[in-house]
């Protein structure tokens, strides 16, 4: 079943982009130019218009201000999230590439415990060019790679595996750890290499981090919205929080894999974990009804398409949790803006993300 | 969260007893005695039982053999496979312990990749002396490890996690394939050292393999039946694999946690893929049925225990599976006789094993 890996990796050269938000690290760019000058950039600055970005000479890219964004979408900017990170995602919007890889200013290349550098975009498209196992759990992680394969006890049946939607790589030293576990531990560093690869069974939630992330956009690209963060909202560091419930959920119901594991990259810095608190005091809070509710959620045989399956989790989130606090009648409206926003940039897209889902019960 | 861990691994020396299906190979205990002289072993020996089983010196073992189930358990010794490794499960029924260690006799002492000897049987007892997480994954793996935690975006009410029932070790050099897998890859070997634990997710199945298994008996003791395999059956090799599945179901149900990962042992041979095939050949076939059973089964609240678990998952195997092979009426019947024989043996396990199981649902 490896036959997959065996060739070299494609480098997807012309079907992926790469999404920043803001570069205020000059050595980023430099740091991952072996791997990163094949592609095309796509820089989403997330404060000032104002304040100049420079990119390195040699690096293909296009970059969007604040004024840009308003521009583009008018007033379907306000789903677009100002002075935060989750501006990231009308990056999505506006690449018309197959796949995307994103990735914070503040990850530098890690080394694998031979000490040579990671690719970790490599790594990526390997995860989301093989198959998903999200309907049976095997035991020698990702069946897909060289020298492993499905062990006994794994139906045939389920050999075939599932079109893998998303990718999310971990990270070594500075974890991705909340305000109060960084505060209780502020020394912790993640030194365990991890030499896995694996899908997040169906029906299983997780903490997607949005700091080293792949994904088919083609596939998933419609429900992988930030939402509404930073100036002017009342939470912060969610953003890939609520991307990572709503697009699992939806490759669940649509029979699409989620992966988790390799590749890392190296955390460089820990943020400030006061500021951390303050932006996520609401949502540690709220999550406690949001899991149960994205656990309980289900979605309707004719919800045939992201979007459809997007709208209607909208609907749920508007009835289901405005009671928790107005904010999420804020973000349930927001969430259709997106969708009538990525439409509008995507018009071909809104029809050939049609697909039929016979793994959807 | 890794307070759990600090402290050094009790031995639990007089709570655990290893359970070990015949002892065809006399390097086998040499090489185990540092790792396994402290504790009590249970042999049973599989097949004629006037074959002479050499112990080592300086062991404590109890040895049974054929004659010595049947005058135990008198009719009801017909529940427990002969000629097969899955007799082994007579053995969690005679043990008075807490814990199990169950490991096959061509299973060496494996290496970790800096070259020192990996301590099964210590990372087994770490893994159930600390909670699973089955609700929810964590992505940097099980959270209560040395220089790990729960990461950004895992729920606090869920940080407590769950009590482990079963710890599922894995294999470096002979991987646990299928004879068709075997026959298609004769030379392939397991040689990636994957540093992680994990919890199998609640709702999701996995293969269960019984050559290096640790599991807390007082827990999911009565579940763990091998089924009906060997002489004079239909089929082979799946003895795990039952083991597994019914477990899997009702540790869901009762609110317990299904760990897999470390530790590695050496798998020093592959077992003959011919014969396998022929052992193999119904299970291959009749598991495409069995998988969607077991992920469709439901247990109602009324399940308070272990036993009752099993009670009620016999008869569903009767009345769902008995229409593809008349073997399910039997085994249906074997796993009631198992349950009699269990509590027969264990006439205060039966009454203890009644524990509230606020988790099921």
């Amino acid at each position: 079943m490896a036959e997959a890996s065996v060739s070299p990796t494609p480098l997807l050269k012309d079907e992926l982009d790469i999404v920043i938000p803001t570069i205020r690290n000059l050595d980023f760019l430099e740091m991952w130019r072996p791997f990163f000058q094949p592609y095309h950039l796509i820089i989403v600055q997330d404060g000032d218009p104002s304040r100049t970005i420079n990119v390195p000479e040699g690096f293909d890219y296009e970059l969007y201000n604040r004024n840009d964004i308003n521009r583009i979408l008018g007033p379907k900017a306000s789903c677009i999230s100002f002075k935060d990170s989750a501006c990231r995602c009308f990056g999505y919007m506006v690449s018309k590439k197959k796949y995307i890889y994103t990735i914070d200013d503040d990850c530098f290349v890690a080394k694998d415990p031979s000490g040579k550098e990671i690719n970790a975009l490599e790594q990526h498209i390997k995860n989301l060019l093989t198959p998903s196992t999200p309907f049976f759990f095997n035991t020698l992680y990702d069946p897909y790679r060289d020298g492993a394969d499905f062990v006994r006890g794994y139906p045939f049946s389920l050999r075939e595996g599932a079109p893998t939607a998303v990718s999310h790589g971990l990270w070594l030293n500075i974890p991705d750890y909340d305000a109060p576990t960084q505060l209780v531990k502020p020394r912790e560093r993640n030194t365990r290499y991890v030499d896995a690869v694996l899908t997040i069974p169906k029906g299983t939630l997780f903490p997607l981090c949005g700091m080293n992330l792949g994904f088919n956009r083609e596939l998933i690209g419609p429900a992988m919205y930030f939402g509404l963060m930073g100036d002017g909202q009342p939470i912060g560091r969610y953003d890939d929080m609520w991307a990572g419930w709503c697009t699992k959920v939806i490759c669940d119901h649509m029979g699409w894999g989620v992966k988790t594991g390799l590749p890392y990259i190296w955390h460089s810095k820990a943020s400030n974990p006061f500021v951390n608190l303050k932006k996520e005091y609401n949502g540690i809070y709220w999550q406690e009804e949001l899991i149960p509710f994205f656990q309980s959620v289900t979605l309707l045989k004719e919800c045939t398409t992201v979007q459809k399956c997007y709208i209607e989790l909208s609907k749920q989130v508007k009835a289901k949790l405005g009671k928790i606090d107005p904010y999420f009648l804020k973000l349930a409206d927001a969430m259709v803006t997106w969708i009538e926003a990525w439409d509008e940039l995507n018009p071909s897209g809104a029809d050939s993300a049609e697909i039929p889902n016979g793994a959807a019960k």
